[in-house]
């Protein structure tokens, strides 16, 4: 039995549109004890992500709302502090789907061990963990990527858009990103090899820029975002095209029932196909393809940031900034050790 | 040599927006005289098709424009007059993309023989032509139909959304089909074995409508016409569901430029594909399908109608009609004999 408090966030409030800090409580409780085959993790890192914002609202999908008053769920890595599992000791570096908290209660099922050779154990929740897969899902199996293909991602300096440009790379394409500052489109192109990135506030003509940084259009077209600059993107798609949509950030946060409204879209003509995914649905590759990217990142061919944000007690904070683009690479929580 | 005249049609005008019979005119010509290796033909059967209004505009698409002041292209089914063709002889009944005409002159290359077994000659032009592999690619080629599917079919009383329905009903699925008449929603559920049908035009709640219609949602749709009904339809998807665009009639009459707004449909949690195609891409199945066709027309399984309008001269007027949803089933214009 550990001693101390464990300081947990709470949902208090389904927000309707924009979710504010007003919508979580932070609890104080004693550090929990671990029952038969369970053990105690301290977390080292948080990971906040965009899906999580469909998390907040009570509506059936393809991951489970949260619980109004009870702790936020969210992958964490972290270190086992008492341990009633076999095969899990005191000292092993795990990660799990656990709560948004300084200390949680697994069973042995719920975690995994983190093994993430030269590279820090906080990759396990990036390039190393599901935005890893989910970049290269959406690419490799979902978008079909072909050498010599002019391939855009939007969302492009976030954790999954940034390895997915970098993987369509390595993959012989042409590589044009979008995203939100010019210190993040400076990094695209000049750290991370994307051939072109445009700063979609503050171009003064998207679809224009978008032209020019696609000459030939766009055979592959990753969507995190969703809005105008899908639009300017998607009226650049050639023949036998394909769309990959990973997530639509921008629309996210609507006032429930209104419906974001713009171009009626059937790509008849060019035989587009425009295909959602869910990473979730691909955890049969997960071993292979961090496999993969653990060899790129050692190579040097696949680069990555953390934007990192210290304490338990700044992760709303941390959270509600992914909707206003203030990371650059993955958005982590720093909450132990 | 023919004596005798030649009336075919000539594009005059490409119109913004709605077309009308201003912007053809019938011109009268001698009977056109077949140079070495090509054929006079009579037009028995002209086909007119809504994919033939992107062929009014003077813009890069899969199928050339028509030319200003020359004849407009189309299918028919006619009879050899004249014959400098080996293999071709005067009395055959060939099908080629000719002209809006009385007659033509075609090469060797631009004619195939008409064998439609028991079926009339028409068939050439639907159930056993262009139609008829349209109907089976997009349902089973692109919407990968599979027993057991709830399959919506837009369109489902023309041409090609009859035939869609037909297939997908005997490809093990409950089958519902959107049309714009009480005749043609009867013929669907009476006749053709459709599971339900919704009159677009008078339900007073068209998603509800959809709903009731199809109360495990909607797992493959076809989509014929775009804007409110495609709505109504996407809206209730399923998960793993795929979206066959194969036209969207409703949107081909907007003013140049003018682009039609609606939902954003980026369908990620549902992981639906949309798929658009065009039946040219699929020419290497044509045979097989069309034997198939055939098998089903012979066995009473798959039934088809015609719209028959008489005379060259309404061929406009047949054509500007399946805008309105005038047709039930093939809209055919019969020209000679």
């Amino acid at each position: 039995m550990v001693d101390g408090t464990n300081r947990q966030w709470i949902l208090t409030e389904r927000p309707t549109g924009e979710p504010s800090t007003d919508d979580f409580s932070l609890r104080e409780e004693p550090i929990p004890e671990p029952g038969p085959n369970e053990a105690l993790v301290r977390t080292s890192y948080l990971s906040v992500d965009p899906y999580m914002r469909g998390r907040m609202r009570d509506a059936d999908s393809y991951a489970d709302p949260w619980t109004l008053g009870e702790p936020m769920r969210g992958r964490v890595v972290g270190e086992v502090i008492e341990s009633n599992v076999d095969d899990v000791a005191v000292g092993d570096l795990v990660r799990g789907n656990l709560h948004w908290a300084e200390y949680a209660v697994a069973t042995g099922a719920e975690l995994d061990p983190v093994d993430t050779g030269e590279a820090p154990p906080s990759t396990a929740l990036h390039v190393l963990g599901m935005p890893g897969l989910t970049a290269y899902v959406g690419t490799v199996e979902v978008g079909h990527v072909r050498p010599g293909d002019t391939v855009v991602v939007s969302g492009a300096a976030g954790a999954v858009g940034s390895l997915a440009g970098q993987i369509a790379r390595i993959a012989g394409c042409r590589v044009v990103g979008v995203a939100g500052s010019a210190e993040k489109t400076a990094w695209l192109t000049d750290e991370l090899g994307f051939d072109a990135a445009v700063n979609y506030r503050r171009v003064e003509d998207l679809p224009s820029a978008i032209e020019s940084a696609c000459p030939r259009g766009v055979d592959l077209y990753f969507e995190n975002v969703g809005g105008p600059v899908s639009d300017a993107v998607m009226d650049r798609l050639t023949d036998y095209s394909r769309v990959a949509v990973c997530g639509k950030i921008s629309l996210y946060n609507l006032p429930e029932g209104e419906r974001a409204t713009g171009p009626r879209r059937l790509h008849q003509r060019t035989r587009t196909r425009v295909e959602g995914f869910i990473v979730s649905d691909y955890d049969h590759l997960a071993e292979s393809v961090s496999r993969r990217l653990a060899r790129w990142v050692e190579e040097g061919e696949v680069r990555y940031r953390e934007t990192v944000t210290e304490g338990i007690e700044n992760a709303p904070a941390a959270f509600l900034g992914l909707f206003e683009g203030e990371n650059v690479g993955k958005q982590l929580v720093k909450v132990g050790r």
